[in-house]
């Protein structure tokens, strides 16, 4: 196991109904020092490829994108999920499905912060059924920037989203993929 | 003029309404070697005061937040903006209005990561009216925890949030304190 796999497993809890609750130091409470070692992995993983920006979405993306960045050189922009008044001028939208809320959302970029050319690293904290990756996805595209890879926390590799993304080619670096997990003992076996 | 103040000058944009937009480095496209020169300058700051948790607000605190924490060592806790079907157990709740927004959001936090006397340290990107830092300080007091201190990126002077909470005794540190801005020119004025 590696350094989050073994964190998962300490501070993870696995609730009926595939739901993995990492709160306690991913996406609520925040361990910035994990964070830290994950960026600096995805930093070693992603070594041989050119990126110049790294996006995410809100919220959870965030804190993580932002602390790996550190390792990268780079800005981050993070895709907003519903329209704000203090967003304007013209945006990159695409419609995604939330997994956890099971409601549409907008995803929003400013054009001014993609750009024709960009080399795009996509972070995000989770990743299922993989909607909000393939609206992130999407905006890259409109942008005429291209995506140099995708690094991902928690990939649920029992849910179809990852391996969609990597039948199209993208190099998807997940750095804990869990394959099943038992509400009933807690076990979690993980992607080896 | 300090760092910020600076960066503001050189990126930021005066619109109609007493809008400031800080989009290309603070709140949309994210600065992170600017977040850390922030989190060194707070932690030069509140070098004196007890700090064990620092607590932000989805969705623009969170980076600030977590790039300045690796200068204190420690963790983050967001507040969220709604209820998530992600989110269960006990919860403390407060009610704010948004300034951007116009909208009353729920704030919360989960009880699991706010304890009696703990010491928080709130971070955020701007304080305006200050109903979000009303709402977090009183989330703060629900769990029998104490603020420390305030960082704030961007305050706008010209609005009363700052005043009331100075005048509330608390240890507010802002970086950058404008008191006026003229559309017209983009002229801002700082507070010296």
């Amino acid at each position: 196991m590696n350094f989050l796999e073994e964190r998962i497993v300490k501070d993870g809890i696995v609730k009926e109904g595939n739901i993995l609750k990492v709160d306690s130091f991913l996406n609520h409470q925040l361990d910035v020092e994990l964070f830290d070692q994950m960026g600096k992995e995805w930093a070693r993983r992603f070594k041989d490829v050119e990126i110049n920006k790294i996006l995410t979405i809100e919220a959870s993306g965030i804190g993580i994108a932002c602390v790996a960045a550190r390792h990268f050189n780079v800005p981050v922009v993070f895709a907003k999920k519903s329209q704000s008044v203090n967003l304007d001028g013209e945006m990159y939208t695409a419609e995604v499905e939330s997994f956890t809320h099971k409601n549409k959302n907008q995803v929003i970029v400013s054009r001014k912060f993609l750009n024709e050319g960009d080399k795009i690293l996509i972070i995000d904290d989770f990743l299922a059924n993989g909607c909000a990756l393939q609206g992130l996805i999407s905006i890259i595209n409109q942008a005429g920037a291209s995506v140099s890879g995708i690094g991902i926390a928690v990939e649920k590799g029992f849910q179809t989203g990852g391996q969609i993304i990597r039948n199209m080619g993208y190099k998807l670096e997940s750095l804990a993929i869990v394959d099943a997990m038992d509400a009933s003992t807690g076990n979690i076996t993980f992607r080896s």
